[in-house]
């Protein structure tokens, strides 16, 4: 098989890939180890930036996010059984944000990808990326029992952090962090208690409530590392959920069928450079956020419009500039994401270490937020996101 | 002896709560343990927010300050060999601040005690604060080698980390953090290399320039916790400094002889409540944050002005109110300036545990300050100074 740019893996940043390539004509297969059904069904984040939003409207794939997805313009920060509302209009000139599953982002891309783009093959599983350094890479795989080989002018990697396709880049330098607590989140069939999301920073831990849809509710307890999410009772969470969510004023959670419980670990991390020769990295496969501030989505759409700009541009231009720069653009605004994900977390979870002090902190932080128009701004801006490129 | 304020201490907190005092009629007595030119000669910190200089023009104290202080409208961010220079009025809405050295608020202070205000006794060591939850607090001090009693309406502890006064509140809470490095700080007698403060975040660690006098440099370089300033040869400073320092275009240190060399430790603490009955806790006896930020000596002043406000209340109109707020009301102050100063001391600082991922969050921070007008307001209103009250 031949094609111009071999993609790996048809999450959310390989298939919105496709999808931008074949919008400026240029060719792509997708090549993705799991079955369709699996990568309909994989539940993951669920908040869309403006300029992800933007970018999947100019795509031609916002049609049903348009339609089902929540417009949200705001949320709300809980410390001391305060609430505070940030109001991202307001503080960012107009800018919002999206509730729309990244499985639901993934069904869209992958139905119009079938229908209009390149080949797309699941099940077929990535061994190798194989002359990265050359003007031919190739990526060696396994579709239906048969190895064969997909000869490509580039490849991408949005093949998770997981995947082969960083292996192939020799002598880069990681970054990392990881977090002694986890996040065991629930689907739950009621409607959600707020109308926006509620982030909670208590003593006993954080909180957070979303929701998926406006009978789905979809809420997170941050548990200790390594926990079970079936040591949890559903009585146990509802009961913790409760507490960490107090407020002084008569607000209360709605209870309903619990109908999937998992439990989420939380890292940070970062791989540099983020290109070797042909071979580009995207998304997960490049860096990983904690969930706190909802931006490995986000991330991703950046990394692969910045990709397909810089190719559409060399294909106009003839020029690699835009290439050359691929890593160093995406680098700037993969560590802005992981700053504010670092402090999101580090604002709103109880470190099992964490001393009186630092709980003062956290609150006087919060205080700030609340009552600095600056700092309140600072969050706003980082949370609807920072621009691409 | 009898007084209505019995004030211990005769650092800037306790001499300025005698001047406030003084001004609106209620008289005090200052005991201060050591010898007049001791207490004028103790070097601290130096940089005047717009409320410690507004308050210190008000009191009457700040004639020589206009004339001798030196204003600044910014500071200078110096990380990655690149300078960012955060411009306070205009992020602020006209603020500044002085750079005028606190021993010199000191002795200002000290000439107008003693030629206006009540008893100010040097070389009177207070021993005990007694009956704080009576009408009647008493101080008991030994002056010229005899004890005797000071009877009272009010105490303040103006008397620092180490004083007496904090022991007389039982059952406070404390909350601490110390640091794993402290500042070696010197005093050259050489025109400041820049002629604003610059803070410098470096793989070595923190540097900072700052200055006494327009002949006067006052320099930092982080250390080990437990560093001997003798260990360091003035040829070994300025060595480090010039590295700490270093830029992209053609800024030199300048070097000139090393009069005074000392290592200052770092530690953030707060003791609530700032109260207990009639004995009142102010400045270092109540809270201490490391001198990043040079939050310490604003702190101070801000807790005397509250106290000053509430009892000149109490006075005017028998109504306790103030007075009985005087801790919460400290308190917010204080933690945000806790926060403040925990935060620039982890954006500058390289700690000996840090990580590759610690380093890339720094420089990712100072980014964000450098290119977002939100985050840079936010630390600008911060250090220009919080609102007293």
């Amino acid at each position: 098989m031949r094609t111009t740019v071999g993609i790996i893996g048809a999450g959310p940043a390989g298939l919105l890939l496709a999808r931008l390539l074949h919008n400026v004509g240029i060719d792509s297969v997708v090549l993705e180890s799991r079955d369709r059904a699996y990568v309909e069904r994989r539940q993951r984040a669920g908040i869309l930036e403006q300029g992800t939003v933007d970018v999947l409207r100019e795509a031609g794939a916002g049609e049903r996010m348009d339609r089902e997805g929540l417009r949200h313009d705001g949320i709300e920060l809980r410390f001391a059984k305060r609430r505070h509302r940030v109001d991202f209009p307001a503080l960012t000139g107009g800018r919002s944000v999206m509730v729309y599953a990244q499985t639901e982002v993934c069904k869209d891309l992958i139905a119009l990808q079938l229908e209009e783009g390149g080949p797309l093959l699941f099940e077929a599983e990535a061994l190798a990326v194989e002359g990265a350094d050359t003007e031919h890479p190739r990526v060696r795989f396994r579709h239906e029992g048969v190895e064969d080989v997909l000869e490509c002018d580039y490849v991408v990697g949005c093949d998770g952090f997981w995947g082969v396709a960083r292996r192939a880049v020799p002598d880069g330098r990681t970054f990392e962090r990881t977090y002694p607590f986890g996040w065991l989140g629930v689907l739950a069939d009621v409607a959600p208690s707020h109308d926006e999301l509620v982030y909670a920073r208590h003593d006993r831990g954080f909180a957070l409530l979303s929701m998926r849809s406006p009978s789905v509710s979809r809420l997170y307890l941050q548990v200790p590392e390594g926990t079970d999410a079936e040591a949890w009772s559903d009585e146990e969470i509802w009961a913790e959920l409760e507490r960490r969510f107090e407020t002084d004023d008569d607000w209360t959670l709605r209870r309903g069928p619990i109908t999937q419980k998992s439990v989420t670990p939380m890292r940070s991390y970062v791989h540099e450079p983020m290109r070797h020769g042909r071979l580009f990295l995207a998304g997960d496969a490049a860096h990983i956020v904690p969930p706190t501030g909802a931006k490995g989505l986000n991330l991703a759409v950046g990394d692969v419009v910045t990709f397909a700009r810089a190719l559409a541009h060399r294909t106009r231009t003839g020029s690699d500039e835009l290439i050359d720069a691929y890593s160093a653009t995406c680098l700037r605004r993969v560590w802005q994401a992981e700053r504010f994900s670092y402090d999101m977390t580090t604002l709103l979870h109880r470190a099992p270490d964490a001393t009186s002090f630092d709980d003062r902190l956290q609150v006087a932080r919060l205080d700030r937020i609340a009552g600095s128009r600056a700092a309140e701004t600072d969050l706003a801006e980082a949370y609807t996101g920072f621009p691409i490129g």
